[in-house]
């Protein structure tokens, strides 16, 4: 593989290089030799009497049977690129370009495992900053290349799929190397970062000024600054620290029409806020290379505890409340009974045990846990903070579990794809989805899109394990987070999940709750997008697209389909 | 006048009618026979020695005297508006018509006195319902009529201006029976009000349900839902209630291209959010008939306080402080050694005096008054949130003066356009504008805009007052107000003013604030939203611009120039 990533940042450098990052990509979450993707035999024990799992191991194809094609990029496309980048950064190696090849949903990863269609890029283009990725925009949109941006790849929606649409050749952008903090304003709390630094990059980089972004998605070990803001990401602290659209102060676009800017003080009423327009655009409009964010002074103190609430009613009564009376903890998360109970039965061991004994003697007929985190530069505010919370929290009657719950949590917090890659190789079907809708209307929400899930699931004697989560929560409303395992259809693993998946979208549409709260819409939610915006929405889109990238270069079939 | 307004709301009649509305317009922001309206003997000679003021009554022109034209509206355009709303809704009457002429601005304040051309409409158009607002949408884009969106008529930026561009002509589409409170939603705390409620409507109809808006712009009195959301309006306890725009939960919106709708949960990652390309587009991509928007418990407990700072530079870092520590108060309102002063000076006598007094006692050189509001649903909850402010506080060393300041401003704190009135009739040149920019920059802002307003009017012996105040504070950065008073050229009041507003808001561009905080674009700002947006965002409004209102009839001039 060649070597890239290798320009040396203004700040401090960071740990990513281009070859861990391709096979990291090729063998899914789990680094070579990394821990925690290897299922303890309780968990596959309990699975396989939850679920009627009977293939525990499952064959994985060898790279060699992977289907790649011959790179389809004209010879003066080639060499116009590497006269922007450099010969050694257009890269057309199999393996160069497998380890771009998508992102990292289940059906991304099942593909990497040779299970039906692979779209592999007919090049991987890796510029070093923002002048470079403008005239490589420029150069595709001449030769009309498709050009899929390139963060971590962490999409779970085909969001970084290598599609070419009806063009004729695909180039994916790999922005690693704009991992710079280009400045920092500590009067003003803002900081620049281009669109290629990675969250714990971006955190190592702030923490050298004593800032923090506090933007903790799951994806947080690999996903990028430029890849929150195309997808309006959220972190697992969104209600301490916002959404990741709430820190975007302003932006930087490549655009085949040239530079876009945006963002010049913290509120604006000079017309419609474009940044909005921009953040969640997919690399539809354009590349972001720059993001100037909202930052805060770095927390000193943490406190992390678990509670159970009994039942989803008077749990998400209580997450309402203390939305509504302004004091959620920075993380708040809730548990379904049955994510719960998963969650209990993958951690096994007698300390599980115990707690569920204790539930049953505290009368807890159906457990939901709830997780309250607290971050701040004093312990005095903590406290302040926790005592706020835990008064509404109060005539919830909670059982509280105490920090070694909330520590347990906290430490795992990431580790969700990588138990998924375990679960994988156990031959279950893993995968995720959410979306959230106004109070009134989440409990028809989540009915509906767990009965779609079970229904369209539950064949040939398997059994799924439906599991919900909030972990978002507003003033008027919540998200909804579900996790989905059920033993794999050998027979037809992609179609198992694609009818399952397409039953949920239908059902969170009809119901009216949004396609996607913090997932984007790529490739997979793009059908479902015109019944949330309706049609007026999508020639909007449109219209902008058109406006910004005349020939439709950009990230193909993302976002409009 | 015909009779408009006489729908019945379901909830609540409002109090306003349309006989009141149109003479109110007429006048200036007084009501007929309204009190506040005459300036103290007191005022007048602290203005005549403070800025040279020679003329302090100066003639109005009689109503007689303002020209206004026929109307052009082509008959078989009369009658198929009036066959959609009825013939009583059709107005075209000198006095309706004359009624929503132009806003509230100095400049359309004066044009209505008899000063320079006043754009009059051809026709006044009172629809009923979002059915028949999206109805004569349709109409007046097939006969290529202009529509200006009229709600409180209260813009400072030219945004209602009846302009036909280059249409035949033009029509006042006035939402005031609009008037409903359509529904709520008391557990995820959403309200869908009709675009024409004014905002003292809002108030009373959500206070029937225990719920309040908590959206308070100087504007208050007059101002409508549709308006605010049209103009991303800001309110003055904005730290605690947010922006309108975070408020907007969903929209609905006539288009000549039919209705669309927006708006499904509170936060979402499918695509850009749309909501923000609606909200703050003036009229010109459609026009507002529902808006869905949260709303918060009433608040049963209040304090308004006053404290003095010394300077500039400490109280605007009080106030960053505050901001950084999120403990702003739900008002904070940081007025300059320039605003104090005039504040001091309006206000007069003894008590004002023993004020100065005492604070030359506490050696306070330059007094910045800081008025601190909360609100809140207890008495506990806003004592700590109070306790928190004034720790943070406390490094700043404010001179506190207790409730009596903060009180007086609470009850005057809708005064400032009735004050407004008084000083036009005394001979002054009035009119205020606002900024926004970071923290590290808005010494720069206030001083650069400051310069260019003093610089262009003291000519001929006046000498401008040029006040400021902060009044919308961020974690990055904040607003900028600016009052200012001047003698009047009685021989070219407009142009003394267009050079001034010139001046400033090339000072505004030139030091990277935005062109408006709170007001919007309108007319006025037009020439200056490229400079803050890019060509490419003109470029992409006008996209959008042409995507909805293909035959550019949706309130010509405004936001696009």
């Amino acid at each position: 593989m060649d070597v890239i990533c290798h320009t040396i940042p203004v700040t401090e450098p960071s740990d990513h290089t281009g070859a861990q990052l391709d096979h990291l990509v090729r063998r899914g979450w789990t680094p070579e030799g990394g821990q925690d993707s290897i299922l303890p035999n309780h968990a596959t024990r309990w699975l396989s009497a939850r679920t009627g799992l009977v293939e525990t191991s499952t064959p994985v194809a060898p790279d060699s049977a992977l289907v790649v094609g011959e790179p389809r990029l004209p010879d003066g496309v080639r060499d116009a690129l590497a006269a922007v980048v450099g010969t050694e950064h257009v890269l057309l190696g199999r393996d160069d370009r497998l380890g771009r090849a998508g992102g990292m949903s289940y059906v991304d990863l099942m593909r990497h495992r040779g299970t039906g269609d692979l779209a592999v890029p007919d090049a991987v283009v890796v510029p070093a900053d923002p002048e470079q990725v403008q005239r490589v925009v420029e150069l595709c949109a001449e030769h009309r290349i498709g050009l899929v941006p390139f963060g971590g790849g962490t999409s779970v929606v085909g969001g970084v799929t290598a599609s070419a649409g009806d063009l004729g050749a695909v180039v994916v952008l790999d922005l690693c190397r704009l991992d710079r903090l280009v400045s920092v304003d500590p009067v003003s709390r803002l900081a620049v970062l281009q669109a290629g630094v990675t969250a714990p990059d971006a955190e190592r980089m702030l923490a050298a000024h004593g800032l923090t972004l506090g933007h903790f998605p799951q994806s947080f070990e690999r996903a990028t600054i430029g890849g929150f803001a195309a997808t309006r990401s959220s972190g697992q602290a969104s209600a301490g620290y916002g959404r990741f659209e709430d820190m975007v102060e302003g932006l930087r676009l490549a655009t085949p029409r040239g530079e876009w800017r945006l963002g010049v003080s913290p509120a604006s009423a000079a017309g419609p806020d474009l940044r909005h327009l921009v953040v969640g655009s997919e690399g539809a409009f354009g590349v972001l290379t720059e993001v100037t964010l909202r930052v805060r002074q770095r927390p000193t103190v943490r406190r992390y505890e678990g509670h159970v609430l009994d039942g989803w009613t008077a749990g998400t009564a209580a997450v309402r409340a203390l939305a509504q009376a302004g004091v959620l903890a920075d993380v708040t998360r809730l548990s379904d009974p049955h994510e719960t109970d998963l969650a209990f039965a993958l951690s096994g061991g007698w300390k599980t045990a115990l707690v569920r004994r204790y539930l049953r003697a505290r009368g807890v007929a159906d457990p939901c846990l709830l997780v309250l985190g607290w971050e701040a530069t004093s312990a005095a505010e903590l406290a302040a903070r926790r005592r706020a919370s835990l008064r509404v929290l109060r005539s919830a009657r909670p059982v509280t579990l105490g920090t070694v719950i909330g520590e347990k949590w906290r430490h795992g917090r990431f580790h969700g794809p990588r138990q998924r890659d375990a679960l994988l190789d156990a031959g279950v079907c893993v995968e995720t989805l959410e979306t959230a809708t106004y109070w009134s209307n989440l409990d028809a929400l989540r009915s509906a899109v767990r009965a779609a899930l079970v229904d369209v699931l539950a064949t040939d004697g398997r059994r799924p394990v439906v599991a919900c989560h909030v972990s978002h929560a507003y003033e008027t409303g919540a998200s909804l987070y579900f996790t989905v395992l059920v033993p794999r259809d050998l027979d037809d693993p992609l179609g198992q999940w694609g009818r399952a998946k397409a039953a949920a979208c239908a059902a969170i549409t009809a119901t009216g709750g949004t396609i996607s709260h913090h997932h984007a819409v790529g490739v997979d939610h793009a059908p479902y997008l015109p019944a949330e915006i309706g049609p007026l929405g999508v020639d909007v889109l449109g219209a902008v697209k058109r406006e910004l990238d005349p020939s439709g270069v950009l990230n193909p079939g993302k976002l409009l389909g």
